[in-house]
C-alpha cells in the first residue's frame, strides 16, 4: 500500500528544506483546489492552521486559473517564511508528473500546477495528492473518521470526490487517483458525464446537477445555486425535495458499491451538498434501506464530515507534517 | 491492509501442525465452495494440485450441503495424510467466526463451515477465505495477475464475485468480504437482488440472470443453461446475442466502478461465463467505451483467467501454503 508522502517524494521532504534554511519552525502552504473555489491557508508547526485566503475558481484559460492560485497562495502566505507546500486538488491528476486535469476546472488539463507552485515559491517543494484524499485524511486524523480503520472520506459538492482509507492508512491507488466514487457508476442508461462515461454518481449528485434537475423539472428558485435549491426544500417546494431525494438516492447507491467493494466501517461526507444535511440525511438513510442488501454493506457508518470545509487543508497538513497529524 | 493469513490465525498455523504430525511434506486439502458446485483437490507440498473431485452444489438444506462438502474432501483426500485444510467459499462470509451465508447457496446461513470441515479432518487446522479472494490470489501468483501490483480477480458464474490485491496485497476488507464486485449497484431502477439490495451487477451478468432475461425475450434453447444461451448466441439467435450485449454493459460498469474507486491495473475475469470470452469479450470492451470515462479508467487492463475453474484452488494453496506461491 502506497503511502501518499511516498508519492510525493519526487520532490524532497518538506523538513530536510526547512533544515536548510535553519528554520526548522517554518509554516507550510496548504492550499485546496476545487471546481467552485480555490483556498489557502499556513499550517503552523503546531498543526494548527492560519487565516483562510479564498477566491472563486475562475472559469476561463489556464493562466487566469492560475493567477487566482497565485493570488491565494500570496494572500496566505503574506510575507512569512515557509518551506514548502502542499496541495489538494480536484482529480483526476498526475501525482507523479504533478500535473493536474481537475472535471470541473475546464482550463487545466495536464497543467503542471506542482512546479508552477513550487516556482512562486523559489523553488521550495510542494507535494500534490487528491482534494478529497487530503479531506479523507483530515476526517481520520482530526475529524468524523478517527477511531476506524477502513473509511471513505467524501465531498458532494461541485463534483463528488472521494478518499479511501484502508487498514488505517491512505490507500491512492495505481495512479494516485483511488477514491473516485463520483465516478462510478449507478445507472446503465444515465446522462453523460463530463469525465466521457455515462450514468456516473456525479450525473446526478452533484450540487449542479441537483439544480439542472430541478430546473428541467419546473424550479424556480431565487438564483440558480444549490443554497437557493436548498431554501426552497425547506419552504416545501417538492420539486426541491425531490432534487434532493434523487441526489441521496444516486449517492446512497455509489456509497453501497464502494461499502461492497471495499467492506468499509464508515463513510464521511463533506462539502457544499453536504451542508444541507438535514435535506439530504433522510432520503440518504432511506435509500440505504433500497441499496445496502448484505450485512457487511449494511453495517457501513455513514456520518457527515466533522470539519467541513477545512479537512482538506488539515489532511495535506498531516501529509505534508504527518508529525502534526 | 490485512494478509488474509491473518485472517485465518484463529486457527493454529498448518506448518505448525504438520510439524507436530512428524510430516511437514504433508499435502494440504483445498475447497472451493460455489453455487453450482463444489470442488475438491490436494495441495502437494511442491505446490501441484492432486486429483479434482467435484460435485453439483445441492439445492436443499445446510446438512445436504454439507454432505456434498465432505464427499468431494473424502475424494479428494483419498486415505492420504493432510496437514490441514483451505476453503474458498462463496460470499458473503464471516472470516473470524468461520461461517458462510453464498447468496447462491440458500440452505447456508451462517454456516460453520470452518469448524465443520475441522471436525471431519479430526481438529485439523482449516483457513476460510472467499473464493473470489482465493481467485484472484491464484491469478496473482500463477495466471494472468502477474506483474501488477493492483488487480480485481473475478469469477462470473452463478454469481459474480471478486477479490482485491492492492499494491501488491490481499485486500480482505474490515471483515474479510472485500472485492464483491457482484453487488455494485449500477442500475438505479433495476431488479430486486436476492442479497437485499436492487440493481447489482449480479442480477444482470450472472449467468442465470442472463438465461432468465433471455427467456423472458422469447429465447427457447435446447435447455435452460448458460451453455445452451452461448450455442444459441453462436448460431446466431439475437435474444441469445442481446442476453451478452447486456450481461456485459452491467459487467463494464461495475469493472469501471471498481477501477474509479481502486485505481487498478489489471481485471482478470473467470467463471463459466466467462468460458465464452468470444462471446463476452467484443461487447464488453464496446462498453468499457461508454462507461469508462477518466484516463485513469480507460487503463485498466482486462484480460481473461489463465487458470479458469483452478485458479481458487491454486489461490487457496498460496495462502495456506505461502511458500509455494
Amino acid at each position: 500500500m502506497t503511502d501518499v508522502r511516498e508519492t510525493a517524494s519526487a520532490t524532497p521532504a518538506t523538513s530536510a528544506t526547512a533544515a536548510e534554511t535553519n528554520d526548522p519552525a517554518a509554516s507550510v502552504l496548504a492550499i485546496d483546489i476545487g471546481g467552485t473555489k480555490l483556498a489557502a491557508a499556513l499550517v503552523r508547526p503546531d498543526g494548527r492552521l492560519g487565516p483562510l485566503a479564498t477566491r472563486p475558481t475562475p472559469k476561463g484559460d489556464a493562466e487566469e486559473v492560475f493567477a487566482a492560485l497565485a493570488a491565494v497562495a500570496t494572500e496566505a502566505v503574506g510575507g512569512e517564511e515557509v518551506s514548502g507546500a502542499g496541495i489538494g486538488s480536484a482529480g483526476p491528476l498526475d501525482a507523479i508528473a504533478g500535473t493536474v486535469s481537475p472535471v470541473n476546472i475546464p482550463g487545466w488539463r495536464g497543467f503542471p500546477v506542482r512546479d508552477r507552485l513550487a516556482a512562486l515559491l523559489d523553488g521550495r517543494p510542494v507535494a500534490l495528492v487528491n482534494d478529497a484524499v487530503a479531506g479523507a485524511m483530515g476526517e481520520y486524523h482530526h475529524g468524523a473518521g478517527r477511531g476506524v480503520r477502513a473509511m471513505l472520506g467524501m465531498v458532494v459538492s461541485t463534483g463528488v470526490g472521494g478518499g479511501l482509507i484502508l487498514d488505517g492508512r491512505v490507500y491512492a491507488g495505481a495512479t494516485g487517483n483511488a477514491g473516485h466514487i463520483g465516478h462510478t457508476v449507478v445507472d446503465l442508461g444515465g446522462d453523460p458525464c463530463p469525465c466521457g462515461a455515462r450514468g456516473c454518481v456525479e450525473t446526478i449528485t452533484s450540487g449542479p446537477a441537483m439544480v439542472r434537475w430541478a430546473l428541467a423539472n419546473g424550479w424556480s428558485g431565487a438564483d440558480t445555486t444549490g443554497v437557493a435549491l436548498a431554501a426552497s426544500a425547506r419552504d416545501g417546494d417538492g420539486v426541491a425535495l425531490a432534487a434532493f431525494d434523487r441526489s441521496a438516492r444516486a449517492l446512497a447507491a455509489g456509497i453501497s458499491s464502494a461499502a461492497a467493494l471495499c467492506d468499509l466501517d464508515r463513510v464521511v461526507i463533506g462539502g457544499g451538498v453536504a451542508r444541507a444535511w438535514d435535506l439530504l440525511e433522510p432520503p440518504l438513510r432511506a435509500a440505504m434501506a433500497d441499496y445496502a442488501g448484505l450485512a457487511f454493506v449494511r453495517r457501513v457508518e455513514i456520518v457527515r464530515s466533522a470539519l467541513d470545509g477545512q479537512a482538506g487543508l488539515l489532511g495535506v497538513a498531516a501529509l505534508v507534517h504527518p508529525e502534526t497529524a
